[in-house]
């Protein structure tokens, strides 16, 4: 069996020999370290019911939009993939992505997928490739029909210990409660609070989805202040189910204090389907505002994911639905547009602001200096499209100078791939090990702290930043 | 003879032993390729007349705004450089080049034109410098004389392929047409579509530029419908002359959709003299639009390099005229800017649109995640003042991640400095080995696709992206 | 006594050993330089005073907010640490201090501090920590009670040749006058002039420093015209004191002409307290284009550093006043709106502009092409937040393609702390040869000419820049 760069030792560790050997042996002090994945999309029920993966294709293709974007940018239709629920047959998809795997070299997507197949899969590095695209697929499906592939003794295997999902508000956490009651299984899967489909009055479904949170958790209370009271009581539910954070994919950082008559004015214009696009996005820095608000009070950590432009591309939307590739980041501003946020509740006891961003040009900008200063804000780690090895290295630099390693989130993996969870945590624990390895050789840091603060970051941080 | 920096094998490889071993390899697989030259600014009637050089001012100095600026920065007067055709001693002018060529230290600038003396005029890099200014500027008089200094010889020499020339929509194309039909002459030279002239009702003679396109151009027709008429005419005549792109030098990267009324009402104010900025904006992002579509019409490769405040010191302007070295940079936005034109043209047939910028920041952010999920778009290679290695190596690095490296547009030279032409490709050839041995030591990709890579980067890229 | 990585020769150079022994060669042509430190926030009258230092907490924690900010991001209370002069027990406050050691890590902070420890007070380093808080801080009281380590003596050790400070447009500068007409002190403290407080409208104070400054310097005019002329007498007052630059810490870049009417028009709005956010950033833009036309007049160099929103906190500012750690940078632009100061007085003869950034962005957006254009305009060095090793290399990179190495302004410290100076040069003395040796191992300069480079850009460039 030919060795596969997915399982080199040396794999993203610098390449000068004294860096990487410093790197080694940092590395050593975190690679089997548990996994704490404190924010991700993988269904719960995926585990409550240890229901088996589908098809290779149904599996690492079709619902991964980081794969089927590069594959459309390169001529081949998202229905031939299966995205969206197109009907395919999975066998040619998987030859159609076998027959352009080579795109894929040098992205994060093909280090996940390569580590997937050897490091998951146990399969040979030499049967990658359009070549054995069908004993490939062969393969994979025999092995995801074992038990020892089903997803809780993947679980177990990849040693996570704490996973975060991403739920609805109105989601009854039902397969998080069969989880928790479970005496077979050990791990903690844990429930995030996502509200913003109540949030934005463009989104699809708003009016409907805020009436029905009135109507099951309003308390009787009608109009605005039933609405925060039911946002309220869904994050105690969420509480009570585990839950450590909310998420906010907000469009920008923008947090607003408005009065409750104006913003009560304008959640009903948005009810009714009349909010300009400008009442639109200040009812939602209102809310950003109100949530780190209930955050205070209810000491659920607050996560913020703005600067995405969702579904550029309204043909494939209309399509294929969301999630399908063509969301877009765009320049951020967090200094001014968390300001009155922070005025009022940056010093708070407990309070915990973590400030993800895909413009990088924040990190030493803005960021760091914030989390710099404020005890409850923490720097998100770099994120989506900035989630690989050269740009977590640009992160480490830009923030460190100014805010040390102390004020990270940790390693977030974000991911709805259930089996790359263990590539993307070596990725970012070797990465770390490079940069501070550099340090090291660089007399900077001692080798001594590099081995206490590897630890840290990988392991206390999350942990730290997430209450867990 | 002493050895010269500009002819050392290893130079802009990286330092590391182990890397540069891997650079070295992947080099010589692309070192000797043909150049591909699809953008840049030498005038056909050069190759065509096969005209002499003049003197080494006049071929080295005064048509440069790369390095002109900088003596002007350093206090030399432009009037000195013979910038603009202002008269000057070319002697004396050499002289105060020479003087501050240590100016030029760690430059892009200084790097083409030390590879120009010691690779293309074969001088000792001794003479180099302020001692032997005369005796260099004597040593390459005599060999400009020379016949194999004239543009034809040079041309063959470079190894130059194709050379894309950029040129008004008005220009016969008389030149590419000799060059096509001389059975002596073996290069492929084609014309660029550069319409900018016509379009910005602000700049110089657009009223009179518009008019002219029309009464030659626009089928009898009047008015904004007889204008779009006529570009699409001098489109067809430039694809009959064998261009494969058009070039738009646009303010921002803005484009909208204005209904024909609309566009017709704001060209005849621009025609008027009329127009406020907002307007003259409105009215390029419409173009900018229109040209997508006829883009999508004819096949004409579409690129765009917006950002550029031209002209910044107006004493400068008035005195020496545009291309004298004060256009500046300023921050761009590409994913708002173009989502009209995207979700009309994003996914047609045969759409190639290539995304300049000058503005890194967009690199990670935004032209990245667009090219990673439109087949029609393509990433432009860093461009003006960050064609350099340094920015050459953080724009591969800062979109690899997200889009691998099937998307980019392939090096462009984008120079009016024939002469320049070896020494930046090969900057460019010795930058894409840097990167990716780096890649390959770190066990990121194999030695063996990097070296398919390398070719691909090289060579195929830029005839994929421009349909050559 | 252990090896700290503060007094490790090679600390800062880079980790491959060729390239470090480059590295090593180009430090010592400049590691026993003079200092030139022309921007900064020493207090001149601790100078002429020859007042000895505090206590360790009053030298090196309570006044320094790159020490106190982090603390206090990580849960320690400010008033604990003695910052705007809040009732500490200093010792109490060192203990805090040492107990977050590690919080500084990897942060520019940290490497000065102990680099005062061990290179200006002899510190063990063993000492530096938490289990030695008591020992540590006797050690220094110890040694600031010493006359070697009076502020007198400290400049002579610390190879001092000029140290520029940062006063009110209405300070006397008796200070200054008395370092001047001592004969034993030899060196060059010179004043600078910040007007800061004399035209933001919205500042504290701006109403009564106005007037203040008539009253004293207006040759008996009021208004605007006053004002102007007052601004102006104090200007040549600092001359007179051996000042060669004013400092301005403007919100943004902008430059704006106002006639006359209109400037005295807001003036007076300004007076009144009546004036809109919009009319004092327009005043203080107009401002902005006067100071340069006074710098063009009587010669001073102009420095501008706009950016950043201080006093995020209210909070904080009401509590402990400004410049307490919360002053939070954001996005800045300068080719639009340096245009109309540039545009008339971008060629002046001696006019030197320096421009300085916290946004990295624009180092090779903006800055680098303005500078390599404009004779009057120079690369302000990284400051605050990225003066630190990694965005200083960042700079160089950002920069050199484009400007050279012959357009900035040399490094500031920019310190209120004065034991950090010495290693404050020393970082970027380091930093400067670990740039210039990648350079020299990529063949891309040479080593004589990289030897005489470090020289220009640590000794020449800030000579040339201030006009020292």
């Amino acid at each position: 069996m030919s060795m596969s760069i997915a399982s080199h030792p040396d794999r993203l560790l610098p390449a000068d020999p004294g860096t990487r050997a410093i790197a080694r042996d940092l590395l050593s002090r975190v690679e089997n370290l548990p996994i704490v994945s404190p924010h991700g999309h993988v269904d719960a029920r995926i585990l409550a019911d240890d229901t088996p993966f589908p098809d290779p294709t149904g599996l690492l293709i079709s619902p991964d939009h980081y794969v089927t974007r590069l594959l459309h940018a390169n001529g081949i239709e998202l229905s031939d993939l299966g995205v969206g629920g197109s009907p395919t047959d999975p066998r040619e998809s998987w030859r159609t992505f076998c027959r352009h795997w080579g795109l894929f070299d040098g992205t994060a997507s093909g280090y996940w997928l390569r580590s997937e197949f050897v490091n998951v899969f146990g399969i040979d590095d030499a049967l990658i490739g359009e070549q054995h695209a069908d004993e490939l697929y062969d393969r994979l499906q025999e092995l995801i029909n074992q038990p020892a592939f089903r997803p809780r003794e993947l679980f177990k295997r990849f040693g996570l210990e704490v996973l975060a999902t991403t739920d609805d508000p109105m989601d009854d956490l039902e397969a998080h409660a069969r989880l928790a009651a479970d005496d077979t299984f050990t791990g903690r899967v844990v429930p995030t609070f996502r509200p913003d489909a109540y949030v934005k009055f463009h989104g699809p479904g708003f009016a409907e989805n805020a009436r029905q949170l009135i109507d099951t958790a309003g308390d009787g209370v009608g109009g605005y202040e039933g609405y925060l009271r039911a946002l309220q009581n869904r994050r105690a539910h969420f509480l009570a189910h585990g839950a450590v954070s909310t998420d906010h994919g907000t469009l920008t950082a923008r947090a607003l204090k408005l009065d409750a008559v104006e913003a009560a004015r304008l959640y009903e214009k948005g009810l009714r389907g009349e909010a300009t696009a400008a009442e639109a996005e200040a009812f939602e820095a209102n809310m950003t505002y109100q949530f780190a608000r209930m955050s205070v009070e209810d000491g659920l950590v607050m996560t913020l994911h703005p600067g995405v432009l969702r579904n550029h591309s309204p043909q494939t939307f209309t399509g294929y639905g969301p999630d399908t590739g063509h969301d877009i980041p765009f320049a951020m501003e967090y200094t001014r547009a968390l300001q009155p946020l922070l005025a009022d509740f940056g010093t708070a006891e407990k309070f915990h602001l973590v400030l993800f961003t895909i413009d990088e040009t924040v990190f030493s900008r803005e960021i760091a200096p914030l989390a710099g200063f404020y005890p409850s804000v923490f720097i998100g780690a770099p994120w989506w499209f900035i989630d690989e090895p050269d740009a977590m290295l640009r992160f480490r630099s830009a923030v460190t100078g100014t805010a040390g390693f102390s004020r990270s989130s940790g390693f977030i993996d974000d991911t709805r791939a259930f089996c790359s969870i263990p590539a993307r945590h070596d990725a970012s624990r070797r990465t770390e090990a490079a940069y501070l390895a550099r340090l090291v050789a660089e007399h900077r840091i001692t080798e001594e702290r590099a081995a206490e603060i590897i630890v840290d970051v990988v392991d206390t941080a999350p942990r730290r930043a997430f209450k867990l």
